[in-house]
């Protein structure tokens, strides 16, 4: 996706605040603003300075060997003729080898050793041999099971294959750990209740042994399903913002359907940081693309919903870059959040913004929601590691019935707004009726509409097959 | 206890290690030696500086009110006369005010607030203004209920009182936030099983929020159990080993009665400090004094038991410093000895003795340890804010059947050594048996065997009771 026509019309933001205002909110910001005008020095003395934040370690780790030589002699010996053991990844085993690879969790170079394991499970950050901090706060491991490991073990290294035997990587000085289940599902999700969506999916039933090593990845990781475009590499985003000449890189990450008050939301972040000084901030629109539980939006209709959304301008698309982040989600709220802050760092974002219980849902035996809504914001707040890191709470957007349009929720006057839910908009999606005007753009809603009728087709389909005897 | 008598007889130790084996077990420790020579300047070039370690925070934390008039005004305030709303606190509750008013979780000043929570939940340490980052694993937290809460929100402070009523401190500056049970369980203990001997004594049936703020203690906190006197506070301990010159402390916390093989330990580790360069170690004996679980032995039978092995001459007086630590105990495994080590820290102690499963116990409900054993060990090598503590390896004593004695075992004749679990000490001394000579000295073990005689009394006069009707 290039993005380059349509120039944002440069309405002033519904809520002007003013600078010093904006200061009180965002003291991390008004922070990094001083030190980069300071670090700036040169002509305009408050010339803000140019740059992308660096990636957490300092370099991008990248893990796939270049077309070449290198390349074909990891695929050798990743074959069968290579004569090593072979590990099948599972879809979201594939989905971290990805994630990985491009350096999201740099400086990780792998799947975690125990040692990494355990200080992520405790202290949802690593120590680097200088030193320093980074975060790292969602165990990247993989499991196997007592046969594979039986099959691996005095062996340093594997081939992983996927699900149709074809070599994908090399895993290399490999230390297998005891995969401590209970303790992993209780310090990632503060909880162990059953029907956690990735617990279910690649916990619960996966092999109880952890093996961890270095990645030698042969090619880019490709899945095919007509998406891969949108797939770029931290280091492309990195390309992309510096061709746009990017001096603040604010990142968005969603899951759900985009709507005119995430819209309101975006064109006023980047507002702010017009008004903080910043030339030319650049969102990074960036869906999650991996696992995602049964009853979300598929990404391929979200992306379709996501181009008519950007169709119909609502989002200024030259100072735009949609993305996908292929990380998959662990719903694992404050503890999750870090992740998608951090793994953003490495893309060269150093604004982040963070919405009400982030990466949260409710809780799957108890009528409330797992996570305190307000404490991933404050989480994140406080995570080593992510100091750096500027972020931005989400402002309130809902539906103002005297302006007719999605606007910054005004406490004066709470009566004038009507919230309508993830669930409230996927039942009006399902039952094909419309939302009020101006929250969604119509074609944009058209395709969510287009989504549960291809649902309701499907489970037609099934009703109508003859039932087995 | 003022220990004087009976020099250590300085026979060399049962596994002596050349000084570069010790370095490669104890990388920290030889850093610590190497930066501290190179720090220590002056006369004699190899010289190790003196001085203790510095408390977390950089000045121990003592919130109890000198006798005198800020005592008597806040005695005034805390009585009922005061006017202020009071919080009724448990046994546990009282534990926690003596810990935190002494210092031994510096910098924390009063019961957690909100956001020292988090930081305790998810990253097991706390961000200093500075920048800088103290270990604090362990939630320390007052809980209160709905009816409580109403009662002091919207006032700034409360009274806090013992069982008794009698005022114990007044907590400022008050903050009320939810008592998330179940995400602090799952997060401090890495299981929700039900069983766990704290969470059931302390969380299970206490109140839905939590209450954090500034303590202002009115007076030493005593219980007059007769054993107040070896509750010294972290400033006096730091008092007693300036006294006796001490260049090195090693801490070794505690719960069980000690044997042999605890005490080979405890030599053996002097003789390998004096090795490095250290002139006067100073071991610093500190059983755990607050909650245990119904089947540890008790306190009292412990410090009982303690002074018996002392008489015996198994531990050098001169180098000795025995006192109470008064934290409960949370059987927390390698979260908690986290709090065992940093608490040390503030208590003066640059050295940590760490066996296996530290403050780890069963799984409550499977049959298998709750913690690998080996974890407790590896967190505390990697946990934020103790990488200034150097951590010593417990290493593993049994009883050697040829020597007839206590000895560390060696693994190239693993059939000469007899291992003796606490269960099994336990079973013996239930039973009047006696343990292989040289496992303990006889007046400590005449103590256990009091202290099961002592509990069959109490069962046979529970039998002897009529039965209500």
């Amino acid at each position: 996706m290039a993005y380059t026509a349509a120039p944002f019309a440069n309405h002033p933001s519904p809520i002007l605040q003013s600078r010093e205002s904006w200061r009180q909110d965002f003291p991390a910001a008004a922070g990094a603003l001083r030190i980069r005008r300071e670090l700036g020095g040169g002509g305009g003395g408050g010339r803000v300075r140019c740059g992308l934040i660096d990636p957490d370690g300092g370099k991008l780790v990248e893990l796939v060997a270049p077309a070449g030589p290198e390349r074909e002699t990891r695929r050798r010996a990743a074959s069968p003729a290579g004569g090593l053991p072979r590990i099948k990844l599972s879809r979201i085993d594939l989905e971290w080898v990805h994630v990985l690879s491009e350096g999201w969790a740099s400086p990780l170079r792998g799947f975690m050793t125990q040692e990494e394991f355990l200080q992520t499970l405790h202290f949802n950050c690593l120590r680097m041999p200088d030193g320093s901090v980074v975060n790292m706060s969602v165990p990247i491991v993989l499991a196997i099971d007592d046969a594979q490991r039986r099959a691996i073990e005095g062996r340093g290294k594997v081939a992983l294959v996927d699900a149709n035997n074809k070599p994908v990587a090399l895993l290399k000085d490999i230390e297998i750990y005891k995969h401590s289940k209970e303790e992993r599902i209780a310090r990632t999700w503060g909880t162990t209740a059953s029907g956690l969506p990735y617990v279910e999916e690649a916990i619960t039933n996966s092999g109880n042994w952890l093996v961890g090593g270095e990645l030698e990845v042969i090619e880019p990781i490709k899945f095919n399903d007509g998406l891969d475009q949108y797939r770029l590499s931290p280091a492309e985003l990195r390309e992309e913002f510096a061709r746009r000449k990017a001096d603040a890189v604010f990142a968005f990450q969603l899951r759900n359907p985009v709507h005119n008050g995430h819209a309101l939301l975006m064109n006023d972040t980047r507002m702010r940081l017009l008004e903080m000084g910043y030339k030319n901030p650049i969102l990074l629109l960036h869906p999650l693309g991996g696992f995602t539980k049964a009853d979300d939006v598929p990404l391929s209709w979200r992306m379709k919903q996501y181009e008519k959304v950007l169709e119909d301008g609502v989002l200024d698309l030259e100072t735009t870059v949609v993305a996908i982040f292929p990380s998959p989600m662990l719903y694992a709220g404050p503890t999750e959040v870090q992740w998608h802050a951090k793994s953003r760092i490495n893309a060269g974002a150093n604004f982040y913004i963070v919405g009400r219980d982030p990466a949260g849902m409710s809780h799957p035996l108890e009528k409330r929601d797992l996570y305190d809504p307000d404490h991933g914001k404050r989480v994140l707040g406080i995570a080593p590691g992510l100091w750096k890191l500027n972020i931005l709470p989400f402002k309130v957007a809902a539906y103002d019935k005297i302006q007719g349009k999605m606007a910054f929720f005004d406490p004066c006057r709470p009566e004038d707004f009507l919230f309508i839910s993830g669930t409230k908009m996927r039942s009006l999606a399902k039952n094909r009726e419309n939302p009020p005007d101006g929250f969604m753009c119509p074609g944009g809603w058209k395709v969510l509409v287009e989504y549960y009728d291809s649902l309701v087709t499907q489970e037609e389909a099934k009703l109508l097959q003859p039932v087995p005897a």
